[in-house]
């Protein structure tokens, strides 16, 4: 029974939180007023009380982020390269930004490459420049939305990735990606550990939907929920301009629907929100066609926000996949509006149906400060990691704390709103949709 | 040879800019500090000296917009009625809660009501009910996008509409509405005549597309290039985070490009922008489509802004109008997208586009402050107009000085981009986009 | 050790995190979709690993917020009422409305009042009017900043206060305020219980400083960051603008520098911020005067943020106080100013520096999304536990989770930045004083 | 008569408004798509006609702004400087990089240098180091506020000056800066004269205050309304958050209360705007205080907006001035609230006032999309003049035409809101402040 949005702890705990190192660490040179962390400074999994009484008193733990008094590189030799894997996200200049000057200013490393344009950057055929990110070209970048080093989806073989990591004497990566890329980062450490090599690789789990295990919030969410109340707005206002108006906004979210729950929370004018967790009925007594005339009959007006994967089931559609191997979702809202139009044509119910579609807008904005300030320490935190040898792992964070998680817990499953929680319960309150599905009470 | 992007005054003078009066009026009751405005105050056609030498020294003007000195009604027993017609737009709110404020405390009108949903409010069968239009009711709506009376297109029976205002015994009506309802509003002022009853009808021009003539700049139309640029930042931000990546922007602007070519001036990222005005080839050695990949190759990305009715000419569509009867208009960026990816794929060259349609988002918002300011303005200078027994006119602003135009005028044309002023060329420089398409030299 | 920069829990844990309840609960009658959370549901206070095995194994825990099955109160004839008391703070609109709404559509309560203008509002002699808080009411203050109800600050007479809700049959009070006001809540429920009468008080925290111990991150603290950086961002353009320029910039917090700390990190231009935990000297080897000498030396300009609050022991100031019984602060930005000249006269350094002190713009301005949910979240819980029978408590975040927490344990202290943790080193990191401070090393 | 906000034209038409020439201009060099301006385009000063007619049809012109098919310069041996003068501005960054662009890509200049920190550039014993203005370098520059070159105030001497632009070569001079800096352009025009050298020199406005003769509105000014009104919003709200709450702003305007009265017509919640043309007095019957107590007894709150260089005749000063030779203000709001605090606690009226000085905040945002549009056509423009061989004058945009005005004319005086005009009077409609000040009707 929780009441939070953000991310619950799985019901099973882990196995095993452990994080692999490289080797032992020595004492390092001076940090700046250090206030080192210990290695066995961990933070509980569980918060709630019941969770740890179920499970008989075991409560696993994270390794708190953080820098170490022992670091495992001669900084002085060491060399960074940082990639950005898949789709935009505000607040990945940021992430850059805080390495950068974290690793150069703090650890002094002797220098970080940008590798550009995703993992096609590290296969030689691109034929993409590399990029020298120093602190005067990182300066800036955080008043900008996107990524500087620039993107591209989908795998490239693993071992050319490494062959490339050696060939540039780099000795840590960090991987700023999103489910695909964690587990490209995965290979990418298995490669390493077979050649018997010493790279580290630190991942930074970005992703517009939110939808990553092990992290509460993932980076640029609250920033692309500002941007998206501002769509729902409009489609609020042309709802209420003309005689029975629906003002329909499509957002992303392709399993998880995050970004239109946490909107709909935020603005309170939404009326139905439809994600891919809380799969619906077209039509029937508890349809959303014969919910939506209700709405319409009794308001005169309707705001409808979906995540884009919401209402799959009802879709027919070809099992084609995109470039990072993301199922193509079948488009919603095209059957929504085709739906609502045969049905309310049948009733003789005019109506004018505003349909937006603010897609990237909400993603390739600048972070706000919020979010800024949490790429800050993401990245910060991954250079402590990084430097101190560990490898094959996140940074997150948990109950308040930056951790480390093991690669091998991020991937194994994707965070999905519980519609069981208080939360889901609160978006549903705050749109009253249940009384338009269930007009004589709820099952 | 004009250097201005505020609407030109036409080559040939109108024929007459008198306008119509209900009567002659009688010395006002005291207004507060007044200032009145003379009858015979006007406004000069034209600005350009060259204008007028070609013209032979004639120069038409308008009268000056403001507080008259002789009033025809009497104020206490006045009832007005406002009605909003056709899309929204930033501010309308505003002219709205300006024309209550102005009437209620400077002329002390009986009632102020407003028509609910457009012209079919004033036609009993659609049962919408009538507005009370106090100061009070109108006080924060400024704060808020959209019109709070409501919007619907269409015609209704002129007929039925004198008849709503005899009923309701509404001795002016300000319509505040685009192209079509000045249009209707011209109409209504001819069944007024023919009753010989005495309403005055002011309209206030209202279009996002700014095509209005004899209107320098509409409400509105500041707010909504603001708003525009947000999207072509993104799509910025998108093309320049893969490789050759493509943001393509579809903007407002049925048949004038004026807020893709202005949105395009404020953020000077973009470097195709496409409008009805400036008809353009898809292939061949001038087309757009050898164009964008002579810059893809160039510079490794592109933006393209697409204001909707550009590029018509390429699209076969069929003749169906919506409910204003304005014709259809063909979906110029999904043929560019598929023309795009039939060329680029011949040649094997890998890219990705990124689409953003902000549609509503950019007309749905409240007003600017300066949009705010003038829209207080235009309400304003209805009401004194009105007040004077003034009919069948507009408020517009020209030269600086808000006039009124007959709605004779208003109705003649719309307004376009002239593509050969030194606005356009600006445009076109701000883009760099004819070195694309004319690599060797313009003709 | 935490990296956190929200609230650290205390070395010490409390001793009792019981929260009053005023009687024994019986089954409530339906909730919509009911997740009822069972009274024995806690959240550990402690997260750290380390922290629970130096305590050998103690961590107390809080009550887990959300609805009950059990409520204590007749819902259908319970009267509620909402007191907003000091300064204002983005989110308090939100609050009153998920109070309203939350009670009115989940517990149908018989009414809600707000008290106007404060603890004032229950004063008869103040004579201000009681106001009807129905949905209808509140169903678009959240789009405004400050509070519908109005505020003012100082105590009343407890026992007025309680004469005065038995006066109305109020059974619930819920308390938006500060570190004062949750001491006059506390009071208010003693009063309550000598009296053994039913009456359920819950407080909201509210403080633009973010200085509530047991609690993670006050409302509107977000928001107000945000803008804060607003005001940081031109002073460091007007730094830039002049030859050896100077942009100080003063910032809300008397006794914990936040909103200081915090706009310091997302913004990353700022050169030194002082805060009142962290103590410094005006001249000397190490002092401010000179430490600023010689970044202008260095880069010709400097950005100085200043926590209201900070360097009062420089100061020589009267013992006065405010309505509130807060002591009124010496200005220390006059005195760093005055300071500034006199040394840099002295050497003969031309310089222009430009002070802004937003002072209320960022507290006055509507909340974020992201705080506006936050504030819906901590309205609702509020309002669960009240029905439930709980009084004497606030409603808190901590670990991600809606807790109960005794107003007992709220009132023990204030939250101030640990400036030995790694979230005071990011800040100092991020505006690199210390290299200005101490130019040989740090001590 | 006149029922604009922006510069009306003077009642006394201009002797001479011929602008000044370095000698006969050549036919220029291709310009891509040329659409050349005649040099016998003019624009209107008086758009009236019965100014026209009260000056018995004389109506005199401007030159019409835009590129000339004569070119004066050999433009690939050219060198043009930019230099900014006195205190920022919203678009100043925007004016210099359409210079360089304009320079650059259509004129082909060999080099634009950027003057470092206003007329102190110039000056060797200042040793700041002038700036390479490359289309690089300027790319991103409009996405900040203030000059990327830095300002300073003051004169300097004029053979310096010219001595400086004679060792650099430049034969183009661009003055972006306020009144004092347009009279020393008019002294560096003589003094070039006085050498028989060929140096063109043109200004282009910048004032926040928007206090310049001839100058329709100047850059800037929108953008600094825009934000001018966010600080009005918080001194609203703060305002009704309080029992008599009083929220106070004051603005920038040291002789022209423009900012403060376009603020308050644009939000309509000010009660009071006092501006440096309307003097009032502060006791007795039609005093500021008394109104001030009506409006507080009327309403319970008051907001009053107070351009800074408001009521200075109720102020005893000393006749200090600034390093740009202005005179410094008198402290008008510290005197108002030191006399509100008086008059209120002698009648017991308990109050809150709060004061937001949004100072600079208003002035270095970067330029909003209609600001920086309007300083691109500025830039553009001024190009245009100088590479025709104009000098000595500025551009301006007049009736919506860009012209070309001696600097004479500009440095005549200092625009001025007309308190008889209908400008006026709609914004003390909009704060209704007369019913205070003369609550039995005004004089």
């Amino acid at each position: 029974m929780r009441t939070d949005y953000t991310c619950p702890p799985p019901s099973d705990p882990p196995k095993d939180t452990s994080v692999q190192t490289l080797g032992p660490a020595k004492i390092r040179s001076r940090l700046n007023r250090p206030q080192f962390v210990d290695e066995d400074a961990r933070v509980y999994l569980y918060a709630g009380v019941k969770d740890v009484a179920r499970l008989k008193g075991v409560n696993p733990s994270f390794e708190l982020a953080g820098p170490r008094e022992h670091i495992y590189f001669d900084t002085a030799k060491t060399k960074c390269a940082i990639v950005t894997c898949g789709g935009l996200c505000p607040g990945i200049n940021d992430v850059i930004r805080a390495i950068v000057l974290e690793a150069h200013f703090n650890y002094h490393v002797s220098a970080t490459y940008g590798i550009p344009y995703g993992l096609e950057g590290f296969i030689p055929s691109y034929n993409h420049a590399l990029m020298d990110l120093t602190p005067a070209a990182v300066s800036r970048i955080h008043e900008f939305g996107g990524t500087i080093l620039g993107s591209s989806r989908g795998p490239q073989p693993v071992e050319d990735i490494v062959d490339a990591l050696e060939r540039m004497s780099v000795a840590i990566l960090f991987v700023i990606g999103g489910d695909g890329s964690m587990k490209a980062a995965a290979r990418i450490v298995e490669e390493i550990a077979a050649r018997r090599i010493k790279i580290a690789v630190i991942g930074i789990p970005k992703t517009i939907d939110n939808d990553i295990v092990y992290v509460a919030q993932t980076f640029g969410f609250d920033t692309a929920v500002e941007k998206a109340t501002e769509a729902i707005r409009c489609a609020h206002t042309e709802a209420l301009g003309a005689p029975n108006g629906i003002g329909m906004v499509k957002l992303m979210g392709r399993e998880s629907g995050f970004i239109a729950a946490q909107a709909a929370l935020a603005l309170r004018d939404v009326d139905f929100v439809l994600v891919p967790e809380d799969p619906f009925e077209l039509s029937g007594e508890h349809g959303f066609i014969p919910a939506l005339q209700r709405r319409l009959r009794m308001r005169g007006h309707a705001v409808v926000v979906v995540a884009e994967g919401a209402g799959q089931h009802l879709l027919k559609r070809p099992e084609a996949t995109d470039a990072s191997g993301n199922v193509k979702l079948g488009d919603i809202c095209s059957m929504l509006q085709a739906e609502i139009k045969s049905a309310l044509d049948q009733v003789k119910l005019d109506y004018t149906l505003k349909f937006i579609d603010p897609s990237y807008i909400i993603r390739s904005v600048p972070a706000s400060s919020n979010d800024s300030i949490y790429c800050n320490f993401l990245g910060q935190n991954a250079v402590h990691a990084a430097m101190a040898g560990k490898t094959g792992m996140i940074v997150s964070k948990w109950s308040g704390n930056y951790v480390h998680i093991p690669l091998s817990l991020v991937t194994t499953g994707r965070k999905k709103i519980d519609i069981c929680s208080n939360y889901w319960r609160s978006v549903l309150e705050s749109t009253g949709q249940l009384s338009y599905f269930y007009p004589e009470g709820c099952p």
